[in-house]
């Protein structure tokens, strides 16, 4: 079995950047020193990194659709869109994804929901499909955000209401409910987890913090976009972002909270509260519409025109925003420019700001991407991580941590250009 | 000139908690090393602490009133009532404090700004009187608060629109503002600061961050009674909370914020998120109302009959709150149990929760009321803090935080029972 050095690199390991080299065998992240004592064999192939950082492969735990595609038109349904845009998400660094589904109807989720099978990442398939992540319809209209009202839906009937709207749940990793409808906490997210294996998340909500507290405790463990759809933070009632300070949780339960910090749809003041609040818990989702990764222009998308301009997605003839567009790669950049800022005002507390700072948001604002998503679905031995015995999904970042390369099960899925072409790095070949 | 000596006691010094003895002279702290060195000479006068711990007084930045007295009532007024609260104060560890006059008329303001004078604290007259803090009535309405209505004014002619209601600042120290009223950022808030030498707060407004930003850039330190009175914290606009994580102001200011963490109007959840987020910047205030300092019972005040009951002030006949009554000491016992609690869910992230950890909340805690808001009127040399050549205004607390005695200028104000009485704690004395 071959086995690949990568030398001349700087590894994001074990929350800190470290001078090493990583070694790869059948897809997997192997630990050298085993090698060489247990199994006295050397590497096969050796790669030349140029100095560069490499990172695990990124995870977006919430994308509506990309390079065209909407993952919750029925009418485009067909396998290959979900190919295509897990090939093309290389691009971004990203190496494992849940297609998110919006609020639909019960015929959209009986075409969609069987379709969207999980799949394994491959430099030929690309990202990894990790299954589906189901946002809606069982939100409070009140906050219903983009989804459509017509969609929304009650459980009166509690966990058969859900097997009813959306048929089965085989494909499924992570349903976004509001825990206010009656039943929710009660009954259906402990058999969402227990029965079904899902991660439940909240979101979409007029939650106080008292039922906050109570979904976290019935079983939910994540919460959707933080900040958008969901009450303000208010100083007598902290609503759902109360939860990142809450009293009231069991100590090991440990909240994550997505973020969206495509630079446009969070303010970078509201960026820097979340993490010096609840660093740990902060997951970058793009929540990306289809005109993500399109090159500027003009598009028509579902029943509206719209328009692609610098970074910007916006209907046509206006300036009303119609999503995210920025890739993960853009979010893990903005994210640390923001603390990077953030270090301004923060100057007279503390006297040196040095390099050691400058790693730890780099270090932060990669983890949020990938080892906290990771940890999220309860895969982080296995993704979001250079640890030995993980999948070799990883990328090339230069420092200023724009993506190179993406490696997925230790094969090259993209290189941004020839000079990064796996041959062209390719140092020397033993036997 | 007597020297005294209190000895046995944990002094809260330079942000931590050290086992050594407060050296006292002329109502200011001592440094004995020098006093040894120097003047070879001793302490005349020793007392046993009976190992208390010993913090600066406490300082707060905004009371309305204390033990029925509402400082904004023109019926009221004379120079007793002050001296009266000032004197009662001392049971709450206070030993210095700014009586704050909410939104009022111009003939109350004639009436008593030029009576609530500057006045040195001592163990006669109670706790120093720092100056008078003018809460309105340039104000936006939006976000009015308690104040009313009819009494709220524009600022069309800028800084003379002030002098025409105020009268003179000459007792004044600290104004609150809301910076969206046209006028103030450009041409009120310097002029305040450079010509009147006043401190300039900012709040009861809708100002976005970015206004926020420019208040800040034009002079003003303050946020008064953060959360209250002000947008909520919105991810695309922060509004004024988002200060604390702002990225647009000079490196060399810290802003303070007043919260009132009474244990009813703000959540626990809030104050570990304003403290995570900028703990340097936290001042406790109490935002107290005249009701504040008195036993159970049914009182009429203005308009109003109110009761007060379990440290709740209410009006008559209903469960509408009138205010906060907690004293500033039982804030700074709330605001250490909701750091304690907070560490409960932070508990997966540091192992080891020990006794280091709860000292610095303890010293969190009370610098929030002592050292910061001293910091906010530049005197944080000489009072809030028991360095070397401070005043000697200090408190003994148990260690569950309660006041067991009050010093001011060197000389005991105040005792919970006989045994603190000063004589009770005397040790020795020499020639």
């Amino acid at each position: 079995m071959t086995i690949y050095r990568f030398r001349n690199c700087t590894l994001m390991r074990n929350h800190a950047l470290i001078i090493d080299d990583l070694w790869i065998r059948h897809g997997k992240i192997i630990d050298p020193e085993k090698i060489f004592f247990d199994e006295k064999i050397q590497a096969n192939i050796e790669y030349d990194c140029q100095g560069v950082l490499i990172a695990p492969g990124y995870i977006d735990l919430q994308i509506n659709g990309a390079f065209g595609h909407d993952f919750s038109s029925p009418n485009e349904v067909n396998e290959n869109i979900l190919i295509d845009v897990a090939r093309k998400l290389t691009s971004h660094g990203v190496t494992a994804f849940l297609p998110t589904i919006v609020s639909s109807s019960i015929d959209t989720y009986k075409i969609l929901l069987p379709k969207y099978k999980r799949q394994v990442g491959s430099a030929k398939d690309g990202a990894t499909i990790l299954g589906i992540h189901i946002e809606g319809p069982f939100l409070n209209e009140d906050k219903r955000g983009a989804h459509r009202t017509d969609f929304l839906r009650e459980s009166p009937h509690g966990i058969e209401d859900l097997l009813s709207c959306y048929g089965s749940f085989d494909n499924v990793s992570i349903v976004t409910i509001a825990p206010e409808i009656p039943n929710m906490i009660e009954n259906v997210i402990p058999i969402l987890i227990e029965k079904y294996g899902l991660i439940v998340s909240i979101g979409h909500s007029m939650a106080s913090l008292d039922i906050g507290e109570r979904a976290i405790c019935s079983g939910a463990r994540f919460i959707t976009h933080l900040f958008n759809a969901m009450l303000p933070f208010h100083h007598r009632d902290p609503g759902l972002v109360g939860l990142l300070t809450s009293h009231r949780l069991p100590a090991t339960i440990v909240i994550h909270y997505g973020l969206i910090v495509d630079g446009i749809h969070t303010h970078s003041a509201a960026v820097r509260l979340a993490h010096r609040v609840h660093p740990q818990g902060l997951v970058l989702v793009t929540d990306a519409v289809p005109a993500l990764g399109l090159p500027d222009g003009i598009y028509r998308m579902g029943a509206d025109e719209i328009v692609v301009e610098k970074k910007r997605a916006t209907i046509a003839g206006t300036q009303t925003l119609c999503g995210s567009i920025a890739s993960l790669a853009e979010c893990v950049q903005n994210m640390r420019q923001a603390l990077l800022d953030g270090e301004i005002n923060k100057s007279n507390e503390k006297k040196i700001f040095d390099d050691k700072d400058k790693n730890k948001f780099i270090v932060e604002s990669i983890e949020a991407a990938t080892v906290h998503p990771a940890s999220v679905l309860h895969i982080e031995n296995q993704k979001g991580t250079l640890s030995f015995g993980a999948d070799a999904d990883f990328i090339l970042l230069d420092d200023k941590l724009n993506v190179l390369s993406t490696f997925i099960a230790g094969e090259q899925a993209w290189a941004v250009n020839d000079k990064w072409l796996i041959n062209n790095l390719h140092i020397k070949s033993y036997q």
